[in-house]
């Protein structure tokens, strides 16, 4: 590309109708000419060739993405993280943000995916290091996505619970137990105080616990527990499993009494999750799998909170998100992002619940309330109710043992005394 | 984990059926005392909990997952790469193979990546850094999948093309082209040589290029360039989309006379490749849009090679990946272990056809021959064709004017002496 060339790659937003235009804000690590680059990385993710050969047309007017503002951070003396085949010069990493006009793609997931962290984005000439750090949406491409069912505020009325957190638990063990079992430890949940007893992320429809069976059985225990609390439960069902099953296995669960289903967003795509919500009866419940292996490292992939929001526009009423402290190995201000996703103003899209999650228990609730600042949030601890000395009902009870002291402004320890479920938990 | 607990998830193969399990290799960096790592890694990634407070009951020998083997590469000063929340503590590089009860699971795209590369995996205390190198799947496990529905034999039927690579032409300018243009240009490098004309990865069922319309006049094209040449000819039409669409999409597609489709397997998800595969009526091929997110880098994520054994598995019968040379930023290691998955003996399945690719023209085609070391491969230009200083017809023309210097011996500059096509290649 000549000097002439890049410029066609280059705008700012008083030449743009933004209306058009995604903005994508992209770390990198340009090697040699940084304009150049930049203008490459353009290039590569919309129209790499813009006019047949021999005829006077221009194709980046309409179809190129666009450089609309960038920043060199710093030089750098070698890349962040190794790559063996990179161009080889001075290297500045850069902070750029690109209108990339929608209309080359539509409001179709898979398409969006592959234009803004695709082969473009990650091939080309001299950006070796990218992350995607963030995409803006405007109006008129978010009004063509349904976005969640029920969201927080319908899943708040189905346990009629407000006011408070929403007390997730996770069935342990979580593979390997029979369904007359499960049933049996998530009625003890449910009684202890546990609105929603869930299926692991890793357990779906097995040949030793099959939907059909697990469904019916957990369907019965979740009414009689209804019955006897004169509360409102939920059994949150994983049908994570190949896509074209998927309907199936909603019908199924939820005819056999399942009132939440559970989805592996990214190991079936997102694209299978917005499929299910078109049809879905109950709220859909996001977990996590995956996303890690592209969005830890700081300088490298796809930031998380993309990933939140492409889950709330593909439908998801609530995400399971790594939470908080060093057990998830996820900084603090990467978990409050993906709160603040699920829960700021998105166009017309109904607020999804956040999750944030990760080896809880009545121990670590308080911390979680403080750090999301609020009460919308859902809290999921697994072994912290599953493995109580006491058992499940108490490991519930535990819960919102905690959850009745943090309220009061009681010390855990003081209102243990009289707590012997929570008193547990503390002398563990 | 006490010592004890620990040894549970410790085994050998003499101790295992194996098959009942998967073999995963995975890369780490474990933090503190190497075999608790291991341990807490396996359990994580299958029964985190492997029994029932108060009940004498361990699922570990059905449902663990078990290091089968293990080395440690050496001790590190530090991470790889920096994990912010990362635990402190002596650091070592271990290669560890673990045996992963398929029971767990099932023959199921989704529900194995959950497993292979889930929250468990990512998420172990003491393991930060994790790439997954490979999986060996046993011969029971791998007859439940139906695998690619041509492969490489049935592309070579269809095109009548034996003995030699076969002729890829990505049409470019890639977005922005009318319909009208676009199989004009697909018309024109069909008659230079072309056996397969194809939609960019960018390229889906927009406004301005439906599918419909598209395919509509591409088949045309496609038939009148059989008629003049004697030779059969694909178009190659991308049905991306969301996963509710594509059925339909193929459908009219191949209604219209689009006799293969491509599909980019992780935007749209690999299990939604395995429900085309179970439909489709023409050859499905890959594109790689996505992956590199997760596997450019040599210590974090999933090595692609994993990825090209799923698209297999899934039923691609061509994996388009990166290819080689500094322009895709590929070790050469890489893309050579992608290509022999594509061949390889894989239970009874179908060999799919490698199509390694990144701005290639006629003067690559002998490095990629070289390099493959044999003819079973696609070969995918874009600009190399379609930006040819005297047109699309010439550019196709280049590439098999290549191919027939490489197959005679001859030089290439020798050859362009008396072939003006190959010639404007060599002078740019």
């Amino acid at each position: 590309m000549n000097a002439e060339e890049v410029k066609g790659f280059f705008s700012d937003r008083s030449q743009l109708d933004m209306a058009d235009y995604l903005e994508l804000e992209y770390y990198l690590e340009c090697v040699g000419d940084v304009r150049k680059a930049l203008a490459h990385f353009c290039s590569e993710q919309s129209t790499a060739q813009w006019s047949r050969v021999g005829v006077d047309e221009d194709f980046r007017e309409l179809y190129g993405a666009k450089v609309i503002s960038w920043e060199v951070l710093e030089e750098l003396p070698e890349l962040s993280y190794p790559v063996e085949q990179a161009a080889v010069g001075k290297i500045h990493a850069c902070r750029v943000l690109v209108a990339h006009p929608h209309r080359n793609f539509g409001a179709k997931l898979p398409n969006l995916m592959t234009a803004v962290c695709g082969e473009g984005t990650f091939f080309t000439p001299g950006v070796p290091i990218v992350k995607l750090l963030d995409i803006t949406f405007p109006e008129n491409y978010l009004a063509e996505f349904e976005g969640p069912k029920f969201g927080i505020e319908g899943i708040r009325e189905m346990l009629d619970a407000h006011d408070r957190p929403i007390f997730f638990g996770v069935v342990k063990p979580n593979i390997g137990l029979k369904p007359e079992h499960f049933a049996e430890i998530a009625h003890q949940s449910w009684l202890g105080g546990l609105d929603i007893a869930k299926d692991d992320e890793m357990l779906a429809d097995v040949s030793w616990s099959t939907m059909s069976r697990r469904s019916e059985l957990l369907g019965k225990a979740r009414r009689e527990a209804e019955r006897v609390t004169g509360d409102k439960k939920i059994y949150l069902a994983n049908i994570t499993d190949e896509v074209d099953r998927m309907i199936e296995l909603h019908d199924i669960a939820v005819e056999n009494g399942a009132n939440a289903l559970l989805v592996n967003a990214l190991p079936v795509g997102l694209s299978a999750v917005r499929m299910l919500r078109r049809h879905t009866r109950v709220p859909l419940i996001g977990h996590f799998p995956f996303i890690a292996a592209f969005s830890r490292l700081d300088k490298y992939g796809v930031h998380s909170k993309v990933v939140t929001k492409l889950q709330r526009l593909a439908g998801l009423d609530a995400v399971i998100m790594p939470g908080f402290g060093n057990r998830m190995m996820t900084p603090e201000q990467e978990v409050l992002d993906n709160v603040h996703e699920c829960l700021r103003e998105m166009g017309g899209l109904k607020r999804s619940l956040p999750v944030p999650g990760g080896s809880d228990s009545a121990l670590t609730l308080e911390m979680v309330h403080q750090k999301v600042g609020g009460v919308d949030f859902g809290f999921v601890p697994g072994r912290g109710i599953f493995g109580h000395p006491m058992g499940p009902r108490a490991g519930a009870a535990s819960i919102r043992q905690a959850w009745e002291a943090i309220e009061s402004g009681i010390a855990l320890g003081e209102y243990a005394v009289d707590h012997p479920e929570l008193g547990a938990m503390l002398g563990k």
